[in-house]
């Protein structure tokens, strides 16, 4: 099955946007009275048929509406950005297939990178939702400094991933089975002791995501994966 | 903490080779003298100190050894290769930074990838044991045809992940915590029915990995992970 997206449906737009209409029209060559499956990534799938195969503003009729409830569990990954942004691309596409709600790249005192394109985030994440069939989109947030998302960080559940050698129990036995759940992945160089510290004090708590040493990316991808679990 | 990998030292050798060597010397520029890490791959650490800094064969004198203990379960995937390359290759990164023990890549009815450079696996595995400081090196094997497999696929619990929508559990719910595992992850196309089929013949049960439908590589990924919680 071929997902389109079109998160303007809710707001009575029936055609598909510039790139979506190439695709369905030039490379897919579907014509008028043609059926296509949509979704406005706000947890609705349509059955529509097209009413205008225009190269750039196709037009489609909904036939059919079904909604997806959303997970119990909302998940909100922080991670500080990767210094090779494949890595982080990846991640954001993994992180969709699993199901995640919120993506916030966060610039740490250890980041090497420090700046971060949304868009290539966000074009990730919509070939994801598609590829994986998704209802939800998530909120891909601009990437903004440690401090400043502390501040405003809200979750049921808050939880910094940092081994501390001393005891730090692991994600996977924390977690709750409902409620929102945000976790903090630092940079290559980790959290500094400081924003650890910071962490704590904004009522984060330290999480540990198993026993192995993960790059980044992969200890992000182990917390979206735990949280869907 | 940078590890070097040297296979053979059980075997008495106590020089890194040629690559190993070339990075040590001539880009790191170690010298006689200094302190390196290594490890074989078969569950030991060791500390050496450089006896000759030779650009092609750094030879070294072992002063400490430390042994880590396998992990409790024995963790084997056979996964159909990725259409794209790099997507399997990825997937043996992040194996080896979660911890597998062994990978076979298998050809499926459904594989449009039907040949697998197994060089190209070994050499990006052992960067992530390099990386993720691991002291086992999994066993990655020559690619084989899927009923070649199953003839001489051995474990404890033997699971296939198939998208059964009747009654499938979730991998998480079904895997014990000691022995061996050996999951079969399926090709883009998914397996055949008649490989499914002859899995459940051959004492394979079907597991979900979750709700959500993944990509090869991430399927491979997920059920890597939820082996090692």
């Amino acid at each position: 099955m071929l997902l389109f997206y079109q998160p303007e449906i809710g707001n009575g737009v029936h055609h598909l946007n510039e790139e979506e209409s190439r695709h369905a029209v030039k490379v897919l060559r579907l014509g008028t009275g043609q059926e296509i499956d949509l979704t406005n990534g706000q947890g609705q799938f349509y059955k529509a048929r097209i009413t205008e195969a225009h190269q750039k503003r196709c037009g489609f009729d909904i036939s059919e509406t079904k909604t997806v409830a959303p997970f119990p569990v909302h998940r909100h990954l922080a991670i500080a950005p990767t210094k090779n942004i494949d890595r982080l691309e990846w991640f954001v596409e993994k992180a969709v297939e699993f199901g995640v709600d919120r993506i916030t790249p966060i610039i740490c005192d250890h980041s090497e990178r420090r700046i971060v394109k949304r868009e290539r985030l966000h074009k990730k994440a919509v070939s994801a939702m598609k590829q994986s069939l998704k209802a939800w989109f998530p909120q891909i947030d601009e990437a903004m400094p440690y401090k400043s998302f502390l501040n405003q960080a809200e979750a049921d559940q808050k939880f910094i991933a940092y081994v501390d050698n001393d005891n730090t129990d692991y994600l996977s036995k924390l977690k709750k089975a409902s409620g929102s759940h945000l976790v903090l992945i630092g940079p290559e160089g980790d959290f500094s002791e400081n924003e650890v510290r910071l962490a704590i004090e904004s009522g984060f708590t330290t999480v540990s995501l198993g026993p192995s040493r993960l790059r980044t990316e992969t200890a992000a991808i182990a917390a979206v994966h735990l949280l869907n679990l």
